[in-house]
């Protein structure tokens, strides 16, 4: 794709200074393009690139100080971006709709138009797939799993009978949606394996990441709610419910039964205990241990989980531990010199 | 499956207060219950819920308060449950016995009676399957593998060469047996490889959770013994030994050859250094860095890891840190007062 | 193999001390050697095993100190014992060169002499495949992705179009490479998926580990360099670039546009922040959250990550805290009672 920046600029409802005739038929980041890319600046910390940048223009803020360079202001450079980077990057699914010669569905399967089943796809019994459902080589689905429309499941993902999928979610490679929650009874000196009854809900516009497990719910679902988006290789514990649109970074573990809010942000490698409340709007940084609840809108960290500003606080004081042990040292030598005298 | 009170509290040896002849079709948790289930309080935080629940009736405790609910007072409210459980929902397996015509068998299998394999699994040459084994679809077995019987493989596993899987086992979707251990020499400036010549022997009544990986020993043995029950996206490196009846939650990592105990119970997120020993019965909190050895029936927490009631006192200092060096330096300016005077 | 402690001497340019006529036909751990089995000494930790230990010969260093036991001084033992690894151990691969009949192998894919293609793979269009490449059973690989001479991916490893990938490389057992980075922009209450418009490139020599995940960059490449070794379950981000030999045990995750240098060791289970750099030879501790950039050849421990012998002081420091309390307050009332004087 060529086009100008003056079409860019219509697009996006913006304004250009400088050449609005140079052509662009790519996008990059600001340190890495060449001629005849765009790029953007959304964050200030990336202004220090613009003079070295070989980018033949740049998306920038109105805000934004003058420059020498071709840009165009706009809005917000970076869901602009967004919006060029969709038109650039429509890249055609792999794999063409209709169902591969060698998937093997079972029994009372009902397809929706348009569907894609890749080679080696395994489809269970009485499942139901909406329109425009793409399903890569060698997913496996259980019985009677529900998907709606327009989801992507890619490679060697696999699903677990019951479970339900909404519609446009993407589930990367490798993620297990449905797999037996970690529930034992300990009885006569070992564990009994507990059944596992329930099933996984995923919502609308859900992205699971690559080799992510999400387990089903000991009774009852485990609830993923639209637009919640979550990294590779999370662990989401039986009966866990994750509000709207919270998003949680790689490697996170939420244990069973614990119950987060909507529009919650979770680092990566953050471990929520089991039985616990995270409110709407909470912030959880990376590598927190969350023992307890959290309330909404407030940011945590560190292990025990704390207000981020008493654990920063802390964790500063730490470093000042070697030398108060020193300075208390010295205050009772001179108070047991002070009791002498 | 519709029965009445009486006779669960027969299958139970339990006693029913109220109304024995309440017809049952399906359990709950005590919050999620409606008309028709049986619930149960194992905890006496969930007695909070037993006013509102809308189950038909309660398994409780014998020395549970007196309520005017139907209720069944047993032995052990939640291994009750879970013996019901067993019964309401023995669901049959989602593919036949028999092998599937996708399915690739290599020479010299033998296969016992009534052994299940799905779609596209491909077994090795040499291998031995016990009766009753089940191999869903997309399961991938090494030559030279024993499953011992009733051993259950959900999707797209994969078990390298050699490995020995007891009877009874279940190991959950995505999950891998048998990769190669960690072990490089650095030589001349970079790693060489050191072949991995062991193998992984689990033991009967093992559970191996999704995506978990368990590392072939560089030399001889990897061993989960009987009745181990791991959870999801674990780590278990090359050379570990894990004791009998020992529970591991998920996303735990233990490194090469750490020798773990029986009946040991490690919390989500922990790491275990290589080469040191925990004590049976010992308990590793969440997230915990174990460094060193562990005795038995220690409780440990917190990076590094020491015993829980010590971690504990010291985060709680930690919190007083603030406040400590405020209360220094005014000790100092009062001291250097006092030797004013 | 059968073969006398004087070939093994020789082929190692090694001096044999005792009965070189001893024939050796395998290799074992020192505590598990049996009779006929040749082990070795490289950390003198092991020396104390010397006395017990069945073994018929062992590999000791020039300045190991006299011993009864057969044994062949060399220059370093470790790496003699990886030849001996290597001879003894060259196990043939478990599937014949030549492309499985359950294959499904995409147009114009260009695949080079003696490749094996394992059952049920599934191979894009326009891929390229160079000689001696092996691909285990239920591999998946999108469109143009390029793999190079010798390189080995283990079953049910999913590759994403159009990465590229070296030679010699190891991918074990469902590992993922190329899955999109996490990568949103919030806009109107929710998140809006910025499309992955990046590769993964994979150098020469890799290993990456079983489920281990590689996210696709959001624009150019995520660099996993010549050499580089990478555990279980790790976590790289989008646009992560890795140095040449460097290092990275199980669990540890990278985030987005993190830097790397060469001959890094990375411990299991460490979190790094994004957009850091790490220099060359620094070393990371296990469980580490690296929240700034890291110097070359600095050894960095904790959460937060600091200098290791701070990070060590300060926990040490940390377990006197609950004593410096007591002797504050003590120091408070001597202060007051003075003041009274």
């Amino acid at each position: 794709m060529h086009v100008t920046l003056a079409e860019i600029a219509q697009w996006l409802n913006g304004a250009v200074e400088g050449d609005d005739s140079v052509e662009i038929f790519g996008l990059a980041k600001i340190e890495e393009a060449q001629s005849g890319h765009l790029t953007f600046i959304a964050n200030p910390k990336y202004a220090k690139y613009l003079d070295q940048t070989r980018a033949s223009a740049v998306l920038v803020a109105f805000d934004f100080p003058p420059c020498d360079k071709n840009i165009v202001r706009v809005q917000d450079p970076y869901y602009s971006f967004l919006i060029l980077a969709k038109k650039f990057y429509h890249k055609p699914c792999s794999i063409p709709a209709g169902i591969h010669k060698t998937a093997v569905i079972g029994k009372n399967v009902k397809m929706g138009d348009n569907t894609a089943v890749g080679a080696n796809v395994v489809i269970g019994d009485g499942c139901i797939l909406g329109d425009d459902v793409i399903l890569h080589p060698g997913v496996v689905i259980g019985d009677h799993v529900v998907i709606g429309e327009k989801t992507v499941v890619y490679a060697n993902v696999t699903i677990r009978e019951e479970c339900r999928i909404g519609s446009r979610v993407i589930i990367h490679m490798g993620a297990v949606i449905g797999s037996d929650g970690f529930g034992f009874v300990f009885h006569e000196g070992k564990y009994q394996k507990l059944p596992q009854m329930g099933i996984v809900v995923l919502g609308d516009d859900v992205e699971i990441g690559a080799n992510t497990t999400i387990d089903r719910a000991t009774m009852g679902e485990t609830v993923i709610k639209n637009g919640v988006k979550i990294d590779n290789l999370v662990q989401v514990a039986h009966n866990v419910v994750i509000g709207e649109h919270t998003a949680i970074a790689a490697q996170t573990g939420i244990s069973g039964s614990t119950k987060i809010g909507k529009l919650v942000r979770i680092g990566g490698q953050a471990g929520l205990a089991g039985h616990i409340q995270v409110g709407d709007e909470a912030v959880i940084g990376g590598q927190a241990g969350v023992t307890k609840s959290v309330d909404e809108k407030i940011f945590v960290s560190g292990y025990p989980a704390r207000p981020h500003f008493q654990a920063r606080r802390e964790e500063a004081s730490l470093g000042r531990l070697p030398g108060l042990l020193r300075r208390i040292k010295q205050l009772e030598e001179e108070v047991q010199s002070l009791k002498k005298k």
